[in-house]
């Protein structure tokens, strides 16, 4: 599993005791503070030896339906609980769950030899390789790639067959398919801006998704996609990416989209397939955008769109009623004369 | 001439038989299937050797008033056409373009020697490089210039004299002038953002133009120039980007142009002398920008701007009705009291 | 003192009469040409020795208290002057005070050994840096840091213990406390974007500020923070920038404030604490933020905001009145039904 590549699971399980302990939270009736809890996973994900947290009321459907064991959640949502889970009462779930990841997981170490290309990694034939460039421990890149000067291929990241990482490129806790074009600048990979504000403090939450790109993918150049938090940030096959992107941790983009430059998608939105968004347009977080759907440049995008809706206008709406708000507001300052 | 500097071109010229061949477009009344196409120009600059293409309407005068001898179109164009050009119909004349670009010209292949510095390049007299940086084939550089440490200069570009070429940035494709300065981490040279969209899929369009870069020019951090898809991207004398400029392929900026932060100046749009764009603002592609223009920040022009005009907003408008539009929107929602 | 670390300091002090040569700029009443001119500062921070300048009305307030000893204004500003100044008349004071910090004032020379690790460089026990990274003259790095691949520490910066510089990211003209994660393609320190238009050619304007970051700051991948022109650039302990950030020169933010995605913040703007700020959203120059001020996504401050306000939009105004914008400007184009 991708994980294990870059990351350290410290333990195999941790008890609810432990779990306790570690976060303060205060078990809700009755629980086996024996019971073991093996990893943690997002509400969606989680199975019954995993734990979850619900801290938000947008994800209070998926919460209801969790197949959680454990789950960290605010005692004011302790009788909304679904049957069947051991519920942890915390003021802060999600600073809870993030001591918690933090328990089970830590990123590898970083490792620096005194070589440019560590003696583990794995070069596929026919791939050329600039002279100071850096190829991390266990790295594997596959065969006829280009890897430019200065690029930065971190350790464990996997890099498929027909690949160009172009000049000054970094690239970690990646997985990146064939044919695909990562542009100079670029920057995929770094943990994403997950913090969980506690006493005045932005508590840095470890984020142990990776980076997925399909294959014939391009990443314009400096572009930055986070990793995900929990699940994985996914660039799926032939979508393209312009320049100077922002791509935040967990967001899905589909197949066949492409984004203008100086796009943004925030935090956990999801993309469909063969969607267009246009030049310095941004997309919210926790928003879905359907199929076939067309963002105008400079948009801003603040809830979900229907499949093949086209939409112009911050915060954005219909096309039709973005020209009509145009017209309507020149004609407003031309009655007023003001 | 420049584009033999970073292009093979393979074939010196294709028949029109062999033009058909490729790009299983269909002549439009009698033509000449021996008759000889030497190179792929725009409609403007196209000779009658040349072939060029023809599909969008806000080409359609320069459609008219070309000197091309071979031209691809969609058919509901063809009884449109000009008289004298060797007319080839297809559904999807911006991917038969982009067939006939990759039939004559392929990039020449990046070759990476051990040493950092090929032994090929030229480097002026009291030019610094660091000790990572990297410069490539046949690369020159002029006299006096400080290459930042990892910074990547890639085959073929050429460098004036007096240029700082700060840290991590990437030069590629770029013919540089004098005094300039290219701080940290710019791209200068990557293709431009060109795809023909045909049956699901993107089709990456080679992008035969390059980056032309005046006198006294400053590319601030992180910025982003693409090169040219047929024509040259130019960025004339004197002009001044803040960071994190996106530059659109195609794109030309004239003399002592001021940009700030953070903006966008999507493909093809030609932007006049002295013009003054404030941080985040956007422009448009396909767009004409006249001289001593300013635009206010956090503006988006969607349409073409007179000589000395000053806008703002999104869409952008000149900037008193802009003020006006404030007023009355404030005093929309004073009245209301919803 | 901090700016002698990276500039050098041409003369000890320049005569009345020199400083009059050097600008062109005319003495208004009775001035002692002998006397001494030490340094140039802000109206703000100058002693009687030193010279600052007064060029826009929106710093009259500064000017009337400055203790400056000498001033460069223009001559409509001449009989507002407060008292006992040494008041130099000149048609663009920018321009002028661009000329006598020249004189002061020089970056030190890039200099580049055969060694990416400078031999006076001091670094820390326990710090890993890639084999690839460069650490520029005097640079001091602390303990248990780590300097990724092709990093470049630029001479004379300084920088804490425990600290992460991600890979392909420059440093320069920075002091840089304890726990501080500079994330890959990060840009710090460059010259901010300062010119002094005169006689249709954009002069560039000495930028003798450093960057001062704190403890515990974060600074996202592909961010841009410019060096202050006479003051610093200062990020505060505590505060967290997402990607794709550009902090214009002379910005302050304060303590544990959080800035999301592509966010803007052009110079000698003033950000409070504990302030959270929206991605893609822009600040314009020479605010002031409030602390505790939240500033919805996609939005474009144009004014100052009091403490613990909440705003959206652009031009931004009270999150409640946007709301109310926002229906009414939906009822509007329904009742119209254009």
């Amino acid at each position: 599993m991708s994980r294990e590549r870059f990351f350290n699971k410290k333990y195999e399980y941790l008890t609810l005791a432990q779990a306790i302990e570690i976060t303060g939270a205060t078990p809700y009736g009755e629980v086996d503070l024996q019971a073991r809890i093996y990893d943690v996973a997002t509400l969606e994900k989680a199975s019954s030896q995993q734990i979850s947290f619900f801290h938000s009321g947008s994800y209070f459907e998926k919460f209801l339906a969790t197949k959680a064991g454990f789950c960290l959640i605010e005692e004011k949502n302790a009788d909304r609980s679904p049957a069947g889970i051991n519920i942890l009462l915390h003021k802060n779930p999600y600073f809870a769950y993030a001591k918690i990841a933090a328990s089970f997981y830590e990123e590898k170490p970083h490792e620096y030899s005194e070589s440019l290309i560590d003696s583990s990694a794995k070069i596929g034939d026919g791939t050329k390789i600039a002279p100071n460039a850096f190829v991390g421990k266990n790295v594997q890149i596959g065969k006829n790639c280009i890897i430019g000067p200065s690029a930065s291929i971190m350790q464990g990241s996997i890099i498929g067959d027909n690949c160009i990482i172009n000049a000054n490129a970094t690239i970690a806790f990646s997985i990146i398919g064939n044919n695909c074009i990562i542009y100079a600048g670029a920057r995929i990979g770094q943990d994403g801006f997950g913090f969980a504000h506690q006493s005045g403090i932005n508590h840095k939450i470890i984020q142990i998704g990776i980076v997925e790109i399909g294959d014939d993918v391009e990443v314009g150049a400096n572009c930055c996609i986070d990793r995900g938090a929990i699940e994985n940030t996914i660039i799926m096959d032939g979508t393209k990416l312009d320049n100077l992107n922002q791509i935040g941790h967990n967001v899905s983009i589909g197949k066949g989209s492409v984004l203008a430059g100086c796009s943004a998608i925030a935090g956990s939105t999801k993309i469909g397939n063969f969607v267009q968004v246009g030049g310095k347009s941004s997309v919210g977080g926790h928003i879905s955008i359907g199929d076939g759907v067309k963002i105008a440049g400079m948009s801003g995008v603040m809830r979900d769109i229907e499949p093949m809706q086209i939409v112009a206008g911050i915060p954005s709406m219909p096309i039709k009623q973005w020209h009509r708000l145009n017209i309507a507001l020149a004609n407003m300052i031309k009655k007023k004369g003001v």
